[in-house]
């Protein structure tokens, strides 16, 4: 695999949209925010704008495009929504129909974008406080859980929180807890440290989304809030249509984590 | 003055709705998170949100009801957004035509309220640090100034920045940064430091809302972007119809101020 770490969002991006990059986007263009991807009509937007609003942890909105545009004018105005994610979701009544590596063919002038940040912004932050991310370490995707903590409601859209998961040991959780608490618009302080049943987690070991990861003795499993939620939420609530990143798949922005940094 | 500093927000709020307190509520039930009310047709609330979200200096969203719902069910359950506000503005194509003290006979069932965080929260806290809020020294309400400084357009609405000030001294002014910048859903951190005019305000002495605060040798103007901003976007945009607190009579939510520091 090529080393991205250092390549700039728009190389990437440009990796995607040629069809030369379809893997996983963790550790790639270390600095810059990576986002979810929502795409809803125009009719559900309101709604699931309320959504976000009301969900800040699991949906923290990074961008939202005017109905129709497919350019995210604030976060990457060089991108295309269409092309530049590696793997997308089109769920249809809810259910998962396609899984695509260009939506170009079903965009249409009715439709919005939601960009909602992802962890994966402040895993770098965390590399650099000595905190390694064992999903990166194993070359697999992110651990990510269905949660019985439920989210607030907003007309439709209303379900489950989903989690992802990163395995710290003892000795740096304080230190993973005021890292991440930085960065609030990519799901900031974990959710839950340790007991993965307190949040209706059966088996810590079969996520719902992404890949098992090892967790050795002495290591306790920290929670976030992720964008991945809202697939949850299609899962529960069925809208007629509506297309998602496939999760670990993100939009790599031109925003500089540390912009976003609180303080 | 009743001393309602250590009051609890629904007591100020009875206060009001009773027909009380008609007063500013700055240094009102103190722990408490105050908020900026803004009152729109369903149809113009999309745009809106997407305004907030585009602008979250100026908007940050704290609470937004369900089209025709009156009580803010996150912030304040007990409460009702058409009487617990000491005092309403009402704008019709843009122009303020009516400033009354209870909004019910307004109301219907078309309404969404969106309540945008105050920096009246973080005042308390400035107080903790040693730092003096002039405006309640001397007993009037915050100053106000349209800026230079655009908001980014959402929909039809668009228009300044609209900012408060409130004079540090030198030796406190790093602190003053430090101390709002742990409160970014009431604003957060200044928009400026010093110089009114790099920002657009060519006479300090002559705010646009609010009152003259005095301005001692060795104090810097510090600006906050404000949840007026509405206000003077309706009047840039004229939207048909629009309810807004006035200037500096905020509505009290139940949220401790503390809950929202981010770290």
């Amino acid at each position: 695999m090529i080393n991205l770490q250092n390549s700039t969002p728009e190389e990437i991006r440009q990796l995607i949209r040629e069809g030369n990059l379809k893997s996983p986007t963790s550790g790639m263009a270390n600095g810059f925010l990576q986002a979810n991807l929502v795409v809803l009509p125009k009719d559900m937007a309101f709604d699931f704008l309320l959504f976000c609003q009301r969900n800040p942890k699991s949906c923290p909105l990074i961008d939202v495009t005017d109905a129709g545009s497919f350019t995210p004018v604030q976060s990457a105005p060089t991108a295309d929504i269409r092309s530049d994610i590696p793997l997308y979701h089109v769920y249809r009544d809810g259910k998962l129909t396609e899984t695509l590596t260009n939506i170009t063919e079903l965009w249409n002038n009715d439709m919005v974008a939601f960009l909602i940040g992802s962890s994966f912004t402040f895993e770098e932050a965390l590399v650099n406080n000595g905190i390694p991310i064992r999903h990166n370490d194993e070359g697999i995707n992110v651990p990510m859980y269905k949660t019985s903590i439920p989210t607030i409601k907003a007309g439709i859209f209303e379900g489950p929180t989903v989690v992802s998961m990163r395995p710290v040991a003892e000795k740096d959780v304080v230190r993973a807890v005021q890292v991440t608490s930085r960065f609030p618009t990519v799901h900031g302080a974990p959710l839950h440290i340790g007991n993965p049943e307190s949040i209706g987690i059966d088996d810590i070991n079969q996520p719902d989304y992404g890949d098992r990861v090892t967790i050795n003795d002495g290591e306790v499993p920290l929670f976030w809030a992720c964008g991945v939620t809202p697939q949850a939420i299609a899962a529960h609530v069925k809208p007629p249509f509506m297309i998602t990143h496939a999760p670990g798949h993100m939009f790599i922005t031109d925003i500089k984590t540390e912009e976003v940094g609180v303080i």
